[in-house]
């Protein structure tokens, strides 16, 4: 078993894209509602749930915090549906995530979600289970709720993954 | 014109049920998951969106603040959707929903939904737009987008019903 650094680098738009959204108010599009006192940053994620009739459902996860070093020893995906994490607690939060690799999760890569800011998952991609970050913190989730089998998971067989600093 | 005060309640599963659901952890079903990291308050509301070709998008919504005497002069409905609502922010927040009375909102009724609380307007329920309280909010909105017309307005043509105070 060798042990890898992975750095974390902040989250962007165009370094997520393939893995799935960003989801932010920032370039979003804004719509004045409710006679000018509400801004609705309008439909912020591809919210996919539908396949072999799933449907979106809203959940709330309260994640135990982590702290460097932080070990990736696995990853995990959801084959029929997107996931969604949005931060209700005013905290940053890790993203880690990776390329499939012919069915296999490749290396992973991290990013880190300043507070107010959260990621949708596009369906079937590779990602580590959530990371709060030095407090428990609560997150907004839209996931699939329906029949069949979504989720898989993969152990890294010979690497551990780890991060040192979360400072993106 | 008439005004007519209106009462504020502490809003409750029982109290709202004819409107939609309450989103909270609180009697939620709770799946520990991640290897014990995470907990998961499972499925907290009933996303309603499928009518004539919808589907569910995710939206944030930033409030401008309200502070008695808050006016309460229309109310609002989406024929094809339900609507949730999550505070993003640590504050409380109003709402404000009426029973459907042969096409026309009845009198309203006024909840306050404290830190952690949201609700979810089932579809076609009278509701009042956004009120958030004291400071500018965020809400995380699930709702419908799609073809067909989502929103129906009705003003009280007599009576205005104030709120004068927000403590429930």
């Amino acid at each position: 078993m060798k042990t890898v650094p992975l750095t974390v680098r902040p989250v962007s738009k165009s370094g997520f894209a393939a893995f799935g959204d960003v989801v932010e108010t920032q370039g979003a599009e804004l719509r004045l509602i409710n006679q000018g006192s509400t801004e609705r940053f309008h439909d912020l994620a591809s919210i996919d749930v539908l396949d072999e009739g799933g449907k979106a459902i809203v959940s709330l996860f309260r994640g135990q915090p982590f702290a460097p070093p932080i070990e990736i020893t696995m990853m995990e995906r959801h084959p029929l549906g997107s996931q969604l994490f949005y931060p209700v607690s005013d905290r940053p939060f890790l993203t880690v995530v990776a390329s499939d690799e012919g069915g296999r999760p490749g290396a992973p890569v991290a990013f880190l979600c300043p507070a107010g800011v959260g990621v949708n998952y596009a369906k079937n991609t590779w990602h580590h289970p959530l990371l709060s970050l030095e407090e428990v913190c609560d997150f907004i989730v839209v996931d699939r709720d329906g029949p069949g089998s979504n989720l898989e998971e993969y152990d890294y067989p010979d690497t551990r993954y780890r991060i040192d600093a979360v400072s993106g």
